[in-house]
């Protein structure tokens, strides 16, 4: 099936294009996908960082609510915005909460019966979305390996497991109040359940903190250090459904370097996240900088998605 | 009936308080009323800034879409969102389209049968919303007449109207998009048919344009200019419903100072409020502190609504 890449619409915030498309994904089983971009001005080189939104999103609740757009400008950086999970599949019970299903991929591929057909998210950001990407931009961004940056809210704090388990993939890896310890909170056992079955060992290998403790650093490239921002004041935190700490504990055994900076005052929303939006740009921004000059003859890398 | 002001929920961003609240409103004959407000750090003796939302918007496009929690921050200024209508009137045909009755009550009094008695938004504003406000903070910002900026997004360029009405009330006032001419576009003969009926001369009390044309200057005090960002690429623009050159035409025929910037490639979005969105805050705070000085001694300025 070739990739067919519409646009949707194009907008103009700080400077930036605001572009969405939708395309027909043979990753999620011949569905549409719909993603956004905040492309800068003067694109052309731009790296790349991808954003994973949190359960119930689309790709727009981040374009809208964030103020990425300032610093994308101010720093050259493309932001790629994917929607959370497949729409539309038709799986029995997809609708049946608004924590599961429709809205709530966790960014995994999904291996019961149901399900794996179409909620195919991991092999959707890590395999279709950069042609996509590639599709609607041509050449006017940087998609090599290696230089693409990743961050991610929530549900989108999946985006540690994605590093953790395609290392050399992304340069950089940020989150804000992830789910970061999904085998052990309500969210993530519900969802694995439903996704991956029974098998714990197979959840151990969508889980960050499992799988940080399981590989020990080197996801990154170098000495890049993990970034993390947390709400002291957030609902989902008190009731135990984030577990930053955990991640942090286990990064710190393997000696893998992690900032959680918890926040004061702060909650789960994109109040909190486009508080500190600029920070995590301009930390990617910096990764990108020094993988450009570690990587000069680097080969694209294999892109490998391991079910377990 | 007395005021009670109850808070639906607070948040956090750059530092401010995001905070909205709930109240019962006999301005808007017994209807409960929504407004939420951006508190800055240290808010005692801040200035106010009223937001005026557009056509189908709630209090919440403003206050999640924006991203002006950073200015009002480093300004100091406490923005106040009012709601764009009456909720829940029952008014027969009120929610007939998107642009007249729910969500369309374009900040003026009714006077028609059915929809006087709820739809009266230029009363609220004016005499009710600064109650509210001051129940709802106490003493944490300053209210005095005088040292009020009013800022609005297209329907929202009725802040235009207002302060033009209520001269010396508003010591600023600047727009984005603003319906600047409703008398002349589509949507607003709409809504001026339905809420002020047939008699033209009543519609020129609500128009901008006509309004500066028959006032002349002096809305503002001193010499305050009115501040205007328009987007090129705004289809409304292209389709006629905004004219805001109509308004800068009708300025300078009269000596108002009106700064209408026309900004390429920006259209209607909030993409592009967000993107000039501190610019206006500065404008505003700078006019606080003029009027501030110039205003020493000034008592509380009586609240003028003209119904014509």
């Amino acid at each position: 099936m070739s990739l067919t890449v519409e646009q949707l619409s194009c907008s103009k915030s700080f400077g930036c294009a605001i572009l969405r498309y939708r395309h027909n994904s043979s990753t999620l089983g011949g569905l549409s996908a719909i993603f956004s971009v905040i492309l800068p001005p003067n694109a052309k080189g731009a790296s790349v960082l991808y954003y994973l939104s949190g359960l119930t999103c689309t790709d727009q609740n981040f374009i809208t609510k964030a103020g990425a757009a300032r610093a994308a400008a101010k720093f050259g950086v493309a932001i790629v915005a994917p929607d959370t999970s497949p729409r539309g599949a038709g799986t029995s019970g997809e609708d049946n909460g608004w924590d599961i299903g429709t809205g709530a991929g966790f960014y995994l591929d999904a291996v019961t019966p149901g399900w794996k057909k179409h909620y195919r998210m991991e092999s959707y950001i890590m395999k279709e979305l950069g042609k996509a990407v590639k599709e609607a931009l041509g050449d006017k961004v940087r998609l090599k390996a290696g230089s693409i940056g990743i961050c991610g809210h929530s549900m989108g704090g999946q985006c540690l497991a994605l590093a953790l388990r395609h290392p050399g993939f992304f340069s950089s890896v940020s989150a804000f109040s992830p789910i970061a310890n999904p085998s052990e909170c309500p969210w993530g056992v519900k969802a694995f359940s439903l996704y991956l079955g029974d098998d714990k060992t197979l959840w151990e290998e969508h889980d960050p903190t499992c799988l940080v403790t399981k590989r020990g650093k080197g996801g990154l490239c170098g000495d890049t250090r993990i970034l993390i921002d947390q709400g002291r004041n957030d609902e989902f935190l008190e009731s135990g459904q984030l577990r930053p700490e955990s991640f942090q504990h286990a990064c710190e055994k393997v000696g893998q370097a992690v900032d959680l900076r918890m926040r004061d005052g702060y909650d789960h929303s994109y109040h909190f996240i486009s508080t500190f939006i600029d920070e995590h740009i301009e930390y990617h921004s910096e990764a990108f900088t020094s993988v450009r000059s570690d990587m000069k003859n680097n080969k694209e890398l294999p892109v490998k998605v391991n079910h377990g």
